[in-house]
């Protein structure tokens, strides 16, 4: 049932662009916003154009940033590249506090099925990195999902022949999984990895 | 894990103040907006403007509206109000095609709990409707929970002395429900009210 209202049609529709939003979640925050403070609901649209207008790529890493590099690549000095799909992979892995790698952003993954191969992702920047020759260790932590382990095998077949050292995040059971209901895959690999004690 | 990124940092908290929306949510759409055209993103933060200062209460039903009166009290007659909570109810209830009343909207239920009273909501408003003389029936369509019955044997007991029929929605079983599943109290007023074939 569209309402009357053409503004607030209007604000459903742009909430609706928000990716995982349908027409009754936009509704329910478009009535919100008419009920927020009129002082927050300028601070909120002047958020997204700053978000807009400042928010980039850093020319090292490809994370988001504000500056010309961002925070991690300003002040960390690493020879061990950590290669990820997406900048929000960058955030989970910062959650480890002792981390001495850097980054490479890869803004998606090779996938012959959504029509993008190795030249639609940022590979050529990542070779441009490791030619400089100050790279030991890239780790291709990808999604371990059939493109993620798609796109690391096509890096680690380009990277291993410039004697690069080349791996892989671990895969196994995870803390508090219950055996019983893990996949087979990851049963299969956490018993082919297992560790001695 | 927060990021460095000031403007997203403040993104993320406006999305926050929608309601329901963690920082996860807010920080998978401030990542959204950052992919988005510019144009959607100036619009988007202009549609928010709008509705902040286009959409405001109808002064007599109490709907969102942008003129002075919404577009159900600008041209319907009707003799029988219905009185709702939310205005997203009278979307809702609008959905029936056939509908020959008009709205009421308390925007908001008595609740001693939440320090909520007769005087915090619409009550006086539909009072001043009502006393006009041309109204027969208030159909009392507050939510069936102990607030929305509250409120609707409360306006019961105002409005009968004045000679006006008041009304509940029947309560009973939903299309498609299954009566193994079905809670107790509704199945009790679904074997009380029931109907004769």
């Amino acid at each position: 049932m569209k309402s009357d209202l053409v503004s607030i049609e209007k604000l459903i529709a742009s909430f609706q662009k928000l990716g995982g939003v349908g027409y009754k979640t936009a509704q329910r925050y478009a009535y919100k916003v008419i009920e927020l403070d009129s002082e927050d609901v300028t601070e909120f649209a002047q958020n997204l154009l700053n978000v807009k207008n400042d928010v980039h790529y850093c020319k090292v890493c490809g994370n988001f940033c504000e500056g010309e590099k961002c925070d991690i690549c300003s002040t960390r000095q690493s020879d061990v590249i950590c290669v990820v799909e997406e900048p929000k992979d960058v955030m989970a892995l910062e959650k480890i506090q002792s981390n001495n790698f850097v980054y490479h952003v890869l803004h998606g993954l090779i996938s012959p099925l959504k029509g993008k191969g190795p030249d639609d992702i940022r590979i050529k920047e990542l070779l441009d990195r490791v030619k400089t020759g100050c790279v030991k260790e890239v780790i291709l932590a990808t999604n371990p999902n059939v493109e993620g382990e798609a796109t690391a095998m096509y890096l680690a077949g380009i990277l291993k022949p410039l004697n690069i050292k080349c791996t892989r995040l671990a895969q196994g059971v995870s803390l508090g999984t219950d055996i019983e209901y893990a996949d087979e895959i990851t049963l299969e690999r956490a018993i082919t990895s297992r560790v001695e004690l």
